[in-house]
């Protein structure tokens, strides 16, 4: 399969308005590893699946411990909800950018019509001092009608204040299911695109996962395509266009594949990583440890320029 | 399983917008038990289950015997609807806070998707002279995107004028019933996150109940937990992370269990409790009587500072 | 089964704002028979049911029989919807009070998700020199949650503009059916609660039916309480508080059961009759003769001080 | 069956606001055969049933040809939709009056939950200098609800701009079906009915017919009622009181037919008649011809006093 | 099959306010083939395909390719979705004309309800300088009800904005399964005639297929008739009225076929194509090349004056 002879996505952040720019500069060079590369830390998991995954480190349940680390450690941004970033940010201000998410929801009911409504909103993020909105798009659910139209009103309201766009390009639904499931390289690659026409400034994709079983279940011409997973993160890069792509860690995995990942992620033309569990299911020192590790690898392989 | 080790939870008044922060003092320090602490009266019954729950103590069925019992033996506050604020509430402003409660419904069809509308406003809250909203938000239902929806413009009406909101975060709907319903750990904890994370200035949960069985069917490691009650609240109560907790006593229990439940639920870092047919089922000398008891047993059990 | 020991409920008027109260004032002391007692006409059956109600006396296809009637009887208000009220009550403007009905549907889809979508505004009302605006809230139904939602507007905007508020409190739905439907004591009394609890200023009820097998379906302790329909209503007009309560008549009856049934519901502490067809299927001489005894029945036998 | 006896329904226009009076005396006086009498002509054809209707008479595919023959032929208005009026009528304003239809839907899926939403809107319709709207009402649709709510801002619109409201009043649905369908008696009695309630000034029924085997499926007393044809249009008039009737001819007739259903229905009280296919389905001369020998029998035979 | 003897369209621009007139000008008479006759480049298939159409020439994967060739070879304009516009049609602004897609959705859940909710609006296209706006209606589908009043709202916006309104109008959903599918002469024209009656100036249609099986599973008289691929065409042009029709070529096809279709078009009164596979999935050179070639055919075939 042969990649893109145009070489490049060219710059995102030149054709940005001067809000978007001025904010995004901060998490691109004045925060976390800088060349223009990110390191986010989410901090969502609390109401995506509920305080069991702060239960391998139970002092992660109480939110200081992500904003600490965020901060101390040396993150491009943290990324959480309204309700963490009114009672605990304003302690954090200034030492740390804050991406509002402005959406969520809990995984109790299934999937199938997968669909996240807004909980905050763009205004919300400006009262706050926030340097981006963050917003999960669920590609391809039967609910997609109204998760679109929702964003409609998100991004139009990021133009208005000049705030990023920051989109969870997440493809899900029953429908999908039939297709290969969301860990496809064809899901991902569609919601990488998805996420660029949509208008993200940023696009968070989950790791394709290369599996022939599934992937013979994609439409052509994935069901057929012979690629390793650093080439499918490669194409999604490009799917996505000028915006940026971060990737996320998923559950915990051992630091050499961690570390191992960081580096194919960026190398595929990745602007950063977004790495949760991996780092604040660890004690202290052993998350600062991990930080400082992760921080080196991105900031000497990163390769796009935004 | 080990608690958190950063102790107990940061301030919540010092973070609060002074509005929010003059209307919840009144609730903790000028009426009730006092000391930061909450005694909460909810007479919100009449729409939730219908007249029935008045049967056992007829006098209970007119307003006026709430009202009177939540200013005459001292509550922090009444929680009650529009329709009964509007007609009974001119007569007590003053001699005990109101909380409005903007939303319900009643219990005839079932919860597979439980939904509460709005009946009244922030607005409304704000012209009758209420200390706080109070919100029932159904977590994990499947018509949660309605909920967190219509949960989001209450929230930002809370903070556009300086009124506490007070989530009745209460798990339900037919997805949870599969995952060992709504009365497990798992699920209250769940619930008291979602709450915090939503905007809750304080947080309103049932009692988590210990049954093997049903643990059994809730998601890792919950299934895999052996707490006590006591430890289940503590970790709802750290899950709520800077919002105060209070709980609820249910149906009617004796009064050894009642005044012994108070004292766990303090001593579990909660803020207070919220009782009803707990008391509003007795004649009135009985009640007034329960009322000192468990006002004694709060404010000489509460450990944690607001 | 032992009835309240507070005695009777305080009094409506004194609670109101001036413009609610000088509107009530109309109906129940300057038309209609007075002393506080009211006597309303509704004609909203060509909607609810389609002009097959006016067979039995074609003249009353013609809305002018029901204005002239309730204007030359001298009933305490006519409730019409929004077509019939522009179309028609131009003529009788000043002569009879008029209580908009702003709700409304046909009866040929089936009642399991019944409700009923606004149709007029509370403005309507206003514009037309209404005294009241009426609304019918179908109490338990699966669609609750729309109905509950645009009740709340409708209270708030006779808040707004001082216009009082009646509510038809109709149980109905599928929900209710497996719970012995909707006529018992134990649905009547669930709609009488709600109906206050949401803003009603006047409640209308249908009549509770005493019905050993369907209350045998009901919700404890209505499946095992052993009341008279005097007893019932009682109950149902206490659950209503302050809101007062008229009943309807349903489909024609005798004329000594009509009139001993308008006893019985005053000294049960109801505030008036809400007679249809009982009335406007005679004819005219023969309406005008029962409209009197009707009027003689509800002032020498209502209790209740509005 | 004994018709009413309080004789003719009372002058709609002397109820009607200035607005709504100079628009109707247009269509009522001034154009078509005049003296109070309506001949409406009807092109919504091609959204209702797409253009398949256009083929027994190739030049009715432009919507020249319909505008010409309304204003030539000299009909009191036609009837289309928004893309027509715009592109169409600039040519002939002021030689035929306009009745903009604001709704509108294909008949691709089932009527079962029939619902036709807005395309229009009422100032769309003044800003085309129209005198009329029209909005099609499907009664007794399961989508009843969203329909009568969307109608309620349609004639709010039309007090407002002093707009006459004709409702095109259709019995559909799926809980129509099981009781004798869309054209019985019963159910466009039912219709006529709800159009005029909901505020109709001039209301567009189908003809009803007389199946015994339908009608026996209606609600008494319609299906124990002997009516003839003309009998159950007169009722139906009736139950439009003061809002004027026009009746359709439906698919294509002979002459014979057209005329004397024309000349019965003015006879039953009617106001007119709308006529669409049996016109532009003929050549030119064809249709300029009949459309002559309609307005004779229309202008002969008009009854009613507008 | 007789076709219309009232012979061609009239003018459309003769019938425009002054922003349509001006920007539909440009499209028309100033950039691609000229003559009045219209090329456009689609590049939508990223969202409603995903990125698997740009294999086949990888390079077309990256925006740039479709801005550079619309704007070097000479379309007569280019239609996108908003992220694409927003971050790429800057540095082609002034050399190629921006029609602004303003829905659309993945095809990842069948069609059986479809429905494209706006992800942008009229104000957006406006603020970009974009000289047209696209909407995609899907005629007949189940979900029409919300669509018909989406597409209200934009038409409205149009009017306000003087921005032309060009309709994907494609047939499609459950209910159009049983009555022949999505590309009969039937399905086509009915969405031509919606189009125009919704208030299109430009419909843009999929190529009819004349295939005897599914052409005898249409309404009559559509089952009888026996036209050519050409004949067909014509009709859905006539359809469309003063509407100006393009069509479009789908998947890609050989040359001979391209140009030959292309000729039937313009013969049959289409005002243009709108080819995006048949071109962008080429190779530099032969993109350019073949483009030429229809600009060719286009202008030396265009009959209709628009």
């Amino acid at each position: 399969m042969e990649l893109s002879t145009l070489g490049e996505q060219k710059s995102l952040l030149r054709t940005l308005a001067p809000g978007k720019r001025a904010r995004l500069h901060r998490l691109l060079f004045e925060f976390g590893p800088g060349n223009g590369s990110l390191l986010l830390l989410p901090i969502d998991q609390g109401i995506e699946h509920g305080p069991r995954d702060f239960f391998p480190n139970p002092a992660s349940k109480d939110p200081e411990y992500q904003f600490r680390l965020a901060a101390e450690a040396g993150y491009s941004a943290i990324a959480c909800q309204i309700g963490m970033a009114t009672k605990y940010y304003g302690d954090y201000a200034g030492r740390v950018p804050l991406i509002l998410k402005i959406n969520g929801k809990t995984d109790i009911p299934n999937s199938d019509e997968a669909f996240s409504t807004l909980n905050a909103s763009v205004e919300d993020a400006v009262r706050l001092g926030a340097d981006a909105v963050g917003y999960t798009l669920y590609v391809g659910s039967p609910a997609q009608a109204a998760d679109l139209l929702q964003l409609k009103e998100v991004r139009q309201d990021c133009d208005r204040y000049g705030m990023p766009l920051v989109i969870w390009a997440y493809p899900r639904g029953a429908a999908l299911d039939k297709k290969g499931g969301q860990t496809t390289f064809y899901a991902i690659d569609y919601a990488a695109r998805m996420a660029m026409e949509m208008g993200a400034d940023i696009v968070k994709l989950n790791m394709p996962k290369i599996d022939p079983e599934k992937d013979g279940l994609t439409p052509a011409p994935y069901n057929e395509m012979d690629v390793t997973q650093e080439e499918a993160i490669r194409h999604c890069v490009e799917s996505a266009g000028r915006a940026l792509v971060v990737l996320s860690g998923g559950s915990r995995v051992d630091d050499d594949q961690l570390l191992g990942q960081t580096r194919m992620i960026m190398e595929a033309g990745g602007s950063g990583v977004i790495y949760g569990r991996n780092v604040w299911q660890r004690e202290w020192n052993a998350a600062v440890d991990i930080i400082e590790q992760i921080k080196e690898t991105v900031s000497s392989t990163v390769r796009r320029v935004p």
